[in-house]
């Protein structure tokens, strides 16, 4: 695997670079020669990265413990994205020590309160972009995590007994049809009669963290051992309202691959000539 | 003020190391004594950096340019991202030159084309995040970015005659009233008659990244001026709806600050008591 080789002999460049430093500081006038790993080193500190970072295989049941984690420490986003780069971190060092996954910290709530994408969701695209690469690929890889996210019964994980953040048991869990905080907190609340600010439901956003991220892992191990498949996709009524709606279509006004009907309730997906008769006020 | 001490002692720093570096490797066996700015700088390759990073003022002008050249190059999550940590870059080196911009690729078109929430604000929401501290004053930049954000008539911004990347001349604006791109470019569509593929829907959003650029790095500025005075708000039906449905509420089911109506069109906010029979089904 070419990328491993990568971050092996990146890591024993920099590793070899810190001892040649520690020579230096601890060795005094001993020095005499030229020292070519301390100048090697220092090159590094200034180049800046380029994208994608290197990539190390993901422990998928790791992940899931350090996004659960990283949840109870710093809300949902700041756990998925650091479920993978914490990993990256103790795998590879730099440049995943000059990234704290604190810059995440705001995707907490669907972003500052507004509850617009799952906060998990922002974190985990966000890892998933640092190391897959090309573009098109990382959007795939990104696609699927949403499309997926918006299918699964959460929460699935389970901490270990007596060690719950902030309620332990199983809990009720529920399908959000969406990847927005929003819908998937409400749905949540309606499935299992927990309301939105009990430790419950933050207990169960703690445990969809450690899923989410879960899969993430999974996701950037099957593109980089070349065994990534497409498995989901965005809801039935988008294909359909897109045949209108959407790119080439005879409106095209909009883009997206949210569920419509969850919003646009008032069409319906079966009777479809309704919907058009009733917007063209032909009824 | 003692970020830009701060920023500026860090940034001789690397760059003596780098120098006292330098020195090793062209002189040679020259070097014969012990050397503490070669150990210091290699200490600073290993050492982890911590949130928040290193701060310096931002050009609003500038940001406007650079959000809206990004959005040409790489759409507008990184575009917004860029145009704040590009700055960044220039101005203090490492550890921004360790973090390539391209990590927020995957928010153009609202999340790998689901049009979640806005990329423009995905990427400048990060770019807060990356600088501005503690927690909970930098989720009330990022809530004021997207109240701003929702309120604001976009485009605005217009690149010099004859260097547009999409399409020359003024656009038709509009006001979306969410953060979603679904929904924000919908509205656009709808108040310019434009397709929502065109060129012009495309110049469109290029030029809205350079206006959420330039709100951000007035933002950031703001906050490290100490001048930062939040002049937005959510909508007001999320007030009124969160009386009953949001934190402290007698049914507390939901959270979020996106406008209540855009989606639960059925309810009238001039006619809640309706609103309440039609649920207990008491008419």
């Amino acid at each position: 695997m070419a990328d491993e080789k990568k971050t092996m002999s990146r890591r024993a460049f920099i590793t070899n670079g810190a001892v040649a430093a520690g020579t230096i500081a601890i060795g005094g006038g001993l020095l005499g020669g030229f020292n070519f790993n301390s100048a090697k080193a220092e090159d590094k500190t200034n180049a800046p990265v380029t994208w994608p970072l290197p990539f190390a295989p993901l422990d998928v049941e790791r992940a899931k413990v350090l996004g659960y984690q990283g949840y109870m420490a710093n809300q949902c986003c700041y756990g998925a994205f650091d479920a993978v780069m914490q990993q990256l971190r103790e795998k590879i060092g730099y440049p995943y020590t000059a990234i704290p996954s604190e810059i995440m910290l705001w995707g907490g709530t669907g972003g500052a309160g507004y509850a617009t994408l799952c906060g998990a969701l922002i974190g985990a695209a966000t890892a998933i972009n640092v190391v897959v690469h090309p573009k098109d690929e990382m959007n795939k890889i990104v696609e699927e995590l949403f499309s997926w996210a918006s299918t699964f019964e959460f929460p699935q994980y389970m901490p270990p007994a007596g060690k719950a953040g902030k309620a332990e048991g199983k809990l009720p869990t529920s399908v959000s049809g969406s990847p927005l905080c929003h819908i998937s907190v409400s749905n949540w609340c309606k499935a299992s009669n927990y309301r939105a600010e009990s430790k419950e439901r933050s207990e169960r956003c703690g445990r969809l963290t450690a899923d989410v991220a879960g899969k993430t892992a999974e996701l950037i191990n099957a593109y980089f051992n070349k065994t990534f498949v497409p498995a989901h996709k965005p809801a039935e009524s988008v294909g359909e309202c897109m045949t209108c709606h959407g790119k080439g279509g005879t409106l095209e006004n909009t883009r997206g691959k949210m569920d419509c009907i969850q919003c646009h309730d008032d069409v319906d997906p079966n009777n479809l000539l309704d919907h058009i008769k009733q917007v063209w006020n032909l009824k």
